[in-house]
């Protein structure tokens, strides 16, 4: 994850080459230790002096990624652990994943070759890593992750290195992802056992085919979640997907309730697909687990209001009416017009600090656990034609809404203080200042009611696990004890 | 939706009133019949010449929207109604939804006036509308629609103007929007009717708190989703859903089991949430039906693929695997790396033409109804760091890229040209030149194997209400007979 160099196999200067694309992404990662490529002709590699084999570069290497045709990987390795190379990224495919006999043969001899030489190694198959702490980017994908506490690890590359656009997109952030491929060395237990170490990581995400190693996983990721909540997603589960994945990874697959109750055992949460998943993380990585099922819905408009409260309460979750003493209370703060009830409606409204006002009247109440927002818009937001209508007002305008957009953060500070979470739902996207800000301050934002839901509903599943382990801790079994196989 | 001109009571000078705004969007909107702004005071509003009243208007005006303290909207509508005018649009709360007698009181006083000269109108406590047919936004968000045959009738407004960000960034468009409010006259029953007979529709959205007249939604629906697919939110089925919507909308909900069965009788499919419907009116307004629930899945990674394929076996439709004959006909298309059993996965390819070439002979075998792809890249979406370390490939790279965008409108049209439905995922989104080229093609893209895999579903479910209305014609049941109470 943060190698002090790299001697990279397979990048030349042909840009139709999985290796060179590789190389580029990562030369403009922001990477600051040496790369040597090395090449069998080329003088020069993207501008980078070429070596001919690692022999000719002459200087301990830390690292060597493998972007090479199958049959070489083997003497490849070779060459790395005679030259004292102890990591490789072997990105090459044709390996056990083929189901063929010559591809298992293969994916062995590397692996006696690792053994012998003491090299770990992540893949074959696989898109390697991604580090926004180091900073380092491997993979074919251009973009680089960009900070935040979640990490994911994967046995698909695609599951890595490609979301990073959507997950930017949402307004999420990433700090680690590692594409584990075949897992012949490397795989999910030893990626959980290294995220569980990264201080900087607060939520982790698994995608799963099979997972190969059932006894140390169960055992790992209980001690793991203990500290750190784990969501993974399974697709392995059926016939169509266990067919798939197969061929993908040449991992073997298990029926869906049987990895419903591996992940319960492991006190992991699942997600039915990534873009759950994400949301999980981005819940869980940022926000206060909820002392309880009590929400509170704060909305300057009905629909996402009462959506807000239905799929609440279809998730097990309420919405109690508040206090008469509550009503008073948010009654001084709002006009005339607002439903102090809960949901909270207070239609249109043009004071800026109006909902942390609320949400913190209700947080310091004690009715309820967490809250939902509906509604934070600012001047820039929806004041654009009134900018160029009257252009006099633009000033004015422009003054609201920096002090709107300055205050932002403050509303984002609001869930650490009271120690109850708080999430946003807005359909502005990223395309707004007010979403920039508030996803900048960690303040997680969801596009539709049932998605800010599903993510409270996990933080309540999390404070769940972490009781049933403390459970158990307090009838004097202990956790690591009892999983261990 | 398409006025020939407007009376505007209730914007003036101040930017921070709701009336500004939507006056401003209004103007904005690039609406071209006459617009009046009515004002007690000022000269001018909006650099616009003001009028004391509409009789000083001295011009046959279509439509008024009002956007004034609720007790003066009986004589303003009445000033309307004496002047000729036929047509309002009323944004004013404060009337049945407050749950006041008083509220009720003047909602009534509303509905006499409208009713002794004729005047249809859509509130109050409504946003009023969007047409991009005509061009025309009333509603408080800046950003008008932009087209496409998507139409949404809702009782709430922030689920129609407030939407436009979010579909644009999903790369979805909408024609036309319409925010009922409280019904007082013109409801949701109208609404399907108006859209049934737009021919730029294609698929209707409603989001539901309550249906007023049942009887009537039910056969009105019926006729409707004959010739056009009807998709509805309901979140008024549980306690705290009712709740709320009572105090929203005034309107009275019932259990989810109960709204279950009246879609259902009206042929209407039920999504679980805005996002949800989004996703499905997409696929319904863009893609012809499947015929059947046979599967194929192409991708050029596996993870994405093996998701896309569990999700599918989950949702009730299967991925056959293919033929010997269709394999045979795919292994000549693609590289010895690809696996041609279904899902069809083609790994690392430079081809752009190929995943055109593999979904049309899916689709000439007869072995699947319907597609899915995944991994539609250009040289813009992963070759950006290419260009970047290697600046004298950047026009190689940019006709390479030209290239692909040129053919993707092709991509997009083999679902028309062979009567089967294809829908693409990726994580790319709207940033990506490649994902714009095929939304604007009418090509939905989606950024998660589930949510792809349930706008096929509703794909489905479309062809099954269709056949189910053909069915009972057969039966020599006249649907509309049956249905009328």
């Amino acid at each position: 994850m943060s190698p002090s160099s790299i001697a990279f196999y397979g990048a030349s200067n042909n840009p139709m080459k999985m290796g060179t694309m590789q190389l580029a992404n990562l030369l403009e990662s922001g990477y600051r230790g040496e790369v040597y490529p090395i090449h069998p002709r080329e003088e020069r590699v993207m501008g980078l002096p070429a070596y001919r084999s690692l022999e000719e570069v002459g200087k301990p290497v830390d690292m060597a990624q493998l972007v090479i045709p199958t049959r070489l990987v083997p003497s490849v390795l070779e060459e790395c652990g005679r030259n004292g190379v102890r990591h490789a990224i072997i990105i090459s495919g044709g390996f056990g994943e083929t189901m063929s006999e010559e591809g298992r043969r293969l994916e062995r001899e590397v692996l006696d070759v690792a053994r012998r030489y003491g090299i770990r190694f992540l893949g074959p198959n696989c898109v390697g890593v991604q580090n926004a702490s180091c900073p380092l980017n491997t993979t074919t994908m251009p973009e680089p992750p960009f900070g935040g506490g979640v990490a994911i690890a994967s046995q698909s590359g695609a599951y890595t290195s490609m979301l990073n656009p959507y997950l930017r997109a949402q307004g999420m952030r990433i700090r680690q992802t590692i594409s584990v491929g075949n897992e012949a060395d490397i795989d999910l237990v030893d990626c959980l056992e290294y995220f569980a170490g990264q201080e900087e990581v607060r939520a982790i995400g698994l995608y799963v085919e099979a997972v190969r190693r059932p006894r140390r996983f169960i055992a790992t990721a209980r001690r793991v979640v203990a500290r750190k909540p784990v969501v993974a997603v399974y697709v392995g589960g059926n016939e169509a997907g266990s067919r798939s994945s197969l061929t993908h990874t040449g991992a073997v697959s298990g029926p869906d309730w049987l990895y419903d109750g591996l992940f319960r055992q492991a006190g992991i949460i699942r997600a039915d697909d990534m873009d759950c998943m994400a949301d999980y993380l981005w819940a869980l990585s940022t926000q206060p687990l909820p002392p309880g099922e009590r929400m509170a819905v704060v909305t300057n408009s009905g629909g996402p209001g009462t959506s807000l409260a239905y799929h609440l309460e279809k998730a097990g979750m309420s919405v109690p009416a508040f206090s008469l003493r509550l009503q008073e209370r948010l009654r001084e703060l709002t006009s005339p017009m607002t439903t102090v009830c809960n949901p909270v409606d207070i239609t249109f409204e043009t004071n800026i600090y109006i909902y942390k006002q609320l949400v913190e009247a209700a947080f310091e109440s004690g009715e309820v656990d967490g809250a939902f927002l509906y509604g934070v818009f600012g001047a820039a937001d929806i004041g654009v034609n009134i900018k160029k209508r009257m252009p006099e007002l633009a000033p004015l305008e422009k003054a609201w809404d920096e002090k709107f957009l300055a205050f932002l953060p403050e509303l984002a500070e609001v869930p650490a203080r009271h120690g109850k979470p708080l999430l946003v739902m807005s359909f502005l996207g990223t395309g707004s200042a007010t979403v920039r800000t508030l996803v900048e301050s960690d303040q997680p934002v969801f596009s539709s009611a049932s998605r800010a839901v599903r993510a409270m509903q996990c933080l309540l599943r999390y404070r769940e696990v972490r009781r049933s382990l403390a459970d158990r801790e307090s009838e004097g079994l202990s956790v690591t004890t009892l999983a261990r196989p």
